[in-house]
């Protein structure tokens, strides 16, 4: 996620330079074609790209709405992360009551586990959302990435447990499963009355929710049908755009067009990067930042030492993962 | 669904190729007949088409957010029956608890008939919702299929079951009055308190809830008023379109039409397939590769050996039904 | 609602011949007049309508978006009564458990009188809502009608109940109320836990909620500001569409004027007829056929004989209502 | 609420005029100045008003789209206002359940006492709605107005509450204060569960729900930002369009100027009405109308004579209230 | 928050007159270069802005529609806030119920204690949201501006909480934390039910998704892919469209050329300012004036006198904070 109000020319033009070379080099032969050779006839009117305007209008508009529509419900989803787990870690601590003071300390052992082991399912979502799909590997090296590996998840639970979670076909769901398990150990101990179990289980399926809401946006890309011919037709309108030109501008159209076909590009660029928001580029919705958020909002309502806190997260270059 | 970032040639004009030579039949016999015949007069000036551009935006506008809408929509209730699932395992192993250890066996076994029949149930209507409409038949075979049939679920239920299932008008609400009435009877042994039965029987009526909203996708298409008369204009327009381009292009009116009416034309036709998300088709909803997801995942919860899981799901030339 | 994909050209022409004859009539006297006469100078720069094209997009697009959003709202409603209603048989059948063998008959008969009393609603609320409001009766007779009376709630109510109901000045909300008070009935019979009856009076409210939500689309028209102007302002603007064209079009203004007026015309007159979807026309939400398979389902979820089952409903020429 | 399919001359002109003299004037004196005084030359070029096209295409469309919204969820808010209101009548006459036979008469009174605070309630909230704010006074007299009086509570409470209620800060609040009190006082007597108490204090928040959701959207008017600027770009652009039409059009600048203008203006304040449903004018939600219903249903639901419910709302001149 | 339906010249000037200035430097430098340099062409034909049409309308409605959905959403959520509270303080003085009289008291004093850390919730978190993000200071001093320190919370708590509130990283969630630790202190001795309980921590799992909500809003800008380059694009639209003017408006190309890019620039302004809610700037959502009504109503609900009452927020030059 960027949050710098202005972009870096360099981050610019380091997305963008092939395809504006291209431009560059399609008005500069048009021009030259046209001025010197007196072979070829290239001008077309006007209206021709005006024909097409509602067309890319559509495409364009729907690819960058539909975009940021994934983005912003990725967001929203985490933002359910935030505020389930702040419920989670206050349920713990205050629904589960031992029968007797003898128990407390039993109590509050187990109450610690089911959060801490609430900490390791958010590390495991995010490295899970965070794999790439084959069909979704980019040509071009990323320039802001962030590990992601199932490790995050060790200090969280125990060594036993983890090594049940690394070989599962969905380590997410095992812990939810695991959480399950133990809400029915509690409610079979007496630290939990039927109705305190109930709601409890409740706040599972929230997370539940919460991790199949996030994989239907990682599995099922924006229908390629649109974001397709959405490139396509961006490049037949800005081919064309020079040969608009060409009759009235002179050299003029070298510039003009470049200008025109950088904002078309932008355009269709900044759909195509933003509809995608769990795949460790600079525009994710920033999970490593908000895992980091909630281990702390945790951490503070079991009462731990400051120390034991991670360290804030600190934007670079005015992006956060 | 395509997953695929590029589509082929070989698929884009497999789907096209019959309206493109209609199109370039209309283009080519006007220009021939404005150069040659003297005899007719087909220009007209560039303000009617552009008079038609408020009313295709609208049109097409419709037709693919609102294709679209019913096509994400889909995926998302598609979405909640991978959440629930995983919920209904884990309440049904949780939940579900025996009056003492002499029927922990038979609590087991009852927990994963649950399940099993849980499987059967999204298989069932998987298959219940592929089923083409008469109205819906295409004029085209398709490129991409599966196959489909209530045999499916066989697998997940007794026989005794099946031979009931297979015969009822609507095979998947049977499964679910089906798993109601086990509560019930879970219930009457005191399997489940009073609150737990009920609980688990609010996840039933969430079931209900992904079966019904399935079926209005599936029974409802997108008002054809609008579907039918977007298709209608479209062809009016790039009809239109080389007379407007006659006066002033000459012989490149012949590819600039064919171009802009390609656009338009590409424009009608993903909304036209991706309106109905249950038929089958390469755009489709990927019912098959989520059965598989959630059947791996249940079947993970019940802690069954790997090799009781389905084979992976593999996508077949950048497609997953 | 329409379900065959193209809509005949008598269809088209029965709800729009005396519009389109206006617009004939239009373009045929400016090009008279213009031609012929010599007195009157009707033509007016292309820019005009240009103008008017943003006013229009806005007008013509609110009242297509928002009608088709009533429409689709409406069967989403009803969407929500079908899923309910399988969930209100199967929690009849379930959660209403005798106190001992020898209730089981009263049980099973009072079971299937809230399920029938169910299926009395349904219907009773399909034919409170096809009511007509006197500012809503149509000037042309429809095509397609259905009948919606009352009397076709007899079969699923006693005969008493039926005297009250139809004197009821909302007889729907009567039908829920009296399931309340059998609801209590059961419970103070020991047949449903206090958990378990408002377990089922919680089901009482969604029917709340769906009926209230249908009466809202009923009772409440989209804004008549808008879409009395919107049809004033296709008026105006296929009005001035002659005057515009016959500059430089001569005789071919005539048909050129008429298609373009057509294509306004069509995209205001889907929005008018799509936007009250429970007036019993070949536009509506499919009541009667939706109504038809819940009967069918219930009596299913009752495991009734298939004799008993309403005959299926058929489409009569692509329409279904 | 208008509910005329047609809106009358008078109407539209009382509402407009104002604005429409002054266009007519703007165009006369631009068509005077540029044909006569030979001195000035206010000709501009056609495209000074299509490059204002897209900014008023967003800032009206925003403006219509926004202002509609609020008024439909102001209608739904309502709308849920009716489900609820009749829901809470049901369960006040079932789950308030007296110990013996004994104490029948006084539960009876007690329930019909929580249902008539409900319709003070319902009448309660139209009138804290439908005070004016100071910075939404209109400056011209409304057509239609009703009167909305704290007084319309008074058959519905005892005097002795009425007198605390019309003196305090947020009337409709303390209503459900009070009804929560009543609650408590029910359970303590035993009329009431655990668990239906809380039962009927969760449709309380519902009613806390609807009452916040109608103060927000009256005391949160759309962002002045956007509306303000819309009124004056509307101002700029049809101040601008004889400037365009002079040069071309002579004398018919006069007539189409107003007709383009009317367009426009009419645009901007159909928004302008739509945008607040709470101020007691012919464009409202119709409070007074739904008041009326409720009060028709719950006392029907109270088993109450005909006689009792009150006269029927009656439309006036096509008007709502 | 702007309450006044027409925005002061001054106000409007404050915040655009550096942009205006760099407009007027423009088009009066063309149009000097223009007529009396002779050596440069700036002329550029107009369907070079045409072209960027369909761009800046995506970009303009995309940042507009946004913005508004963010300010607009935050609203809903302290309109939660507004419902909740109000749900709060009547549960906390109806469910929490003395074993006996002699506890009375002490209930009474916990109630108390309940709602009043609430209303210190309510000022914390506002505190919280208003800090200002290091990329989010304006360059410019705002001309309306309001206090907001946590020191606001300190009458609603003890000394001692206040102590440990200060100090914590995340001081809403700490009281929330706070709240429900008492709740089950509460259970403990018998003041709520088990399923009371859980329905007040229900309430506070609210209060946590308005925390979380807003944190979302707080903490994720629009995407700055599209605000970054809304705002390039309009520059250089408005840079271009003098070029676009002088060939045919002379010295009329600056006040049009003005005219035409204030309303570019309001466009993208309204939208900037717009779309961060929460930083106390004259468009914020109206947090104190908020935080003053609940207030308010709690402790009217309390049955405090009204002396105790915060005195009412009064607007200030049209503006609510």
């Amino acid at each position: 996620m960027i949050v710098a109000r202005n972009l870096s020319l360099g981050l610019i033009l380091y997305y963008t330079w092939k395809k504006l070379l291209y431009y560059l080099i399609v008005s500069t032969t048009i021009y030259i074609l046209h001025e010197y050779s007196g072979l070829l006839y290239f001008n077309i009117p006007s209206y021709t790209i005006a024909a097409l305007g509602v067309a890319l209008a559509i495409f364009l508009g729907f690819k960058n709405d539909h975009a940021y529509g994934r983005w912003w419900e990725a967001r929203k989803i985490w933002g359910l992360m935030v505020n389930y787990s702040r419920a989670w870690a206050r349920q713990a601590t205050t629904l589960i009551i031992p029968n007797n003071e003898a128990e407390s300390e039993e109590v509050h052992a187990f109450q610690k586990m089911l959060v801490y082991r609430h900490i390791a399912f958010v590390n495991a979502l995010r490295v899970f959302l965070r794999r790439p799909h084959d069909y979704n590997v980019p040509k071009q090296k990323e320039l802001f990435e962030e590990d992601n590996t199932y490790t995050d998840a060790i200090p969280f639970i125990s060594e036993e447990e983890y090594q049940i979670f690394r070989y599962q076909n969905n380590p997410p769901n095992f812990l939810l499963q695991r959480q399950g398990e133990d809400l029915k150990l509690a409610f079979q101990k007496g630290w939990l009355s039927d109705y305190r179990f109930v709601k409890m289980e409740e706040t599972l399926v929230d997370f539940n929710d919460i991790q199949g809401m996030s994989e239907r946006i990682k599995n099922t890309p924006l229908p390629r049908q649109y974001t397709f011919f959405s490139k396509v037709f961006v490049l037949i309108h800005c081919t064309l755009l020079p040969m608009v030109f060409i009759t009235e501008m002179g050299w003029k159209t070298i510039p003009i067009a470049l200008i025109v076909s950088f904002v078309f590009l932008a355009l269709d660029m900044v759909g195509e990067r933003t509809e995608d928001p769990f795949e460790n580029k600079l525009e994710d919705t920033p999970l490593s930042s908000l895992s980091i958020t909630i281990e702390t909002n945790l951490r503070e309502q079991l009462k731990e030492h400051k120390d034991n806190y991670p360290p804030k997260y600190e934007s670079k270059e005015g992006i956060i993962l």
